[in-house]
């Protein structure tokens, strides 16, 4: 039987989503409390992506096939009894045999956090503390630069030996609460760095080192050098996956 | 020149305030960072109050004195510059040498801070993760028993060797936004353990376990057995410490 679930972790605890050896990855995790429940058949999780280290999911997704018979509700319970407290299952689904949890994404979210406000000691691994003033309005013009179907080979990161650059930002949002910037960006599909490298460039336009206007030189240029500095995973969020 | 500091701190990252040997703890890094700005002359910090294990602090206060002659702002600089990022220096200013950040409190304020909606991974040290339905309509009719003046014995925890249980409870506020319950406490001094003890208490009356004039027994008995549970430290936090 395959199981789609729907579950949130906290990044800063773990070397990043993907499995390496010798390090802590909640999807090492994922793979070892599964095993054990699967009568010690080894399971491999497939995930909407991976995640960098560091970054943080609200709704990551992802899928399995157990050998033994489980109601979700049940495995649901034994997940989160068994799982390290900063991983946490929200939701399981029993799925078609065909279902991919890779494949049939159309679309995700992402949502970055910014304090520009002080300092603050309790959220260091959750908002990225810039704590400077940044220009919301100029940043609300960059961003909507980036909407649409573009090539974003300057936004991404280990583009060597890959072919295709192209990705389509559906909808983007920028606001401000409480001395907390939010960006979210909703897109069919994201390269690796690319939110990070699109929000260091949003910073940059913020603190008036770049105009709006030069997204598009920069996306044009489909060069990482022109884009900038990438920014730091501590804010970043995976906040929704959509399937068909 | 003495000195006092406003600061907040992640309680998470330490064995409490107060420097106990081999452990690390919040005073232990103010102490190690000013008597190395203070030319090796050993420094010791006097905090308005200790914090427990895990309990966070918003606008904690301290004083010290230093031999070196440095300016309020250089001074929080270079406090900033060097203790770990889980502590933050939000003001230093130069006070008369008899101004004690202890004896001279006049009131304080704790806020706890309750999940009831479903379990974060991520706020696992910051909120403490109740996640089930609280009636806070109760809650809100015992709390305001709490105020006033009372021996809180009941809600204190080593009591023995100590007099005087008498304290006042200026003001509470009980709220709820996002799911998440905001309890505050104004009061002229608190007992250890007695906040969380009174949240505790408070939980059962959410939980219908207690009712809110129970409050009143448990009171008058003076007798920490009758009070129940204490609530877990993340969910605590020193707001505000006041001084004439």
């Amino acid at each position: 039987m395959r199981y789609l679930i729907t579950f949130s972790y906290d990044g800063s605890k773990y070397k990043g989503y993907q499995k390496q050896p010798g390090e802590i990855t909640v999807q090492g995790e994922l793979e070892r409390v599964l095993t054990s429940l699967n009568n010690n058949v080894e399971t491999r999780v497939t995930a909407s992506g991976r995640t960098d280290a560091g970054v943080h999911a609200l709704n990551q997704k992802a899928h399995f096939d157990l050998d033994i018979d489980i109601t979700p509700e049940k495995l649901e319970h034994a997940l989160n009894s068994m799982l390290p407290k900063s991983i946490y299952i929200k939701d399981v689904k029993e799925v078609d045999n065909d279902f991919h949890a890779r494949f049939n994404v159309i679309k995700k979210e992402y949502v970055y956090k910014i304090n520009v406000g002080e300092y603050n000691p309790l959220m260091v691994e959750y908002i990225y503390q810039y704590n400077n003033q940044l220009d919301i309005g100029l940043m609300n013009q960059a961003i909507k630069y980036l909407e649409g179907t573009h090539d974003f080979k300057s936004f991404t990161k280990d583009s060597e030996g890959k072919e295709d650059f192209v990705r389509t930002i559906i909808k983007t949002n920028l606001t401000i609460k409480d001395d907390i910037i939010s960006i979210s960006f909703v897109g069919t599909g994201f390269l690796r760095y690319m939110v990070r490298n699109m929000v260091g460039f949003l910073i940059e336009v913020g603190r008036h080192k770049r105009s709006p206007e030069e997204v598009q030189e920069v996306l044009l240029a489909k060069d990482r050098c022109k884009a900038g500095i990438t920014a730091n995973p501590e804010g970043l969020y995976l906040k929704e996956v959509y399937y068909k």
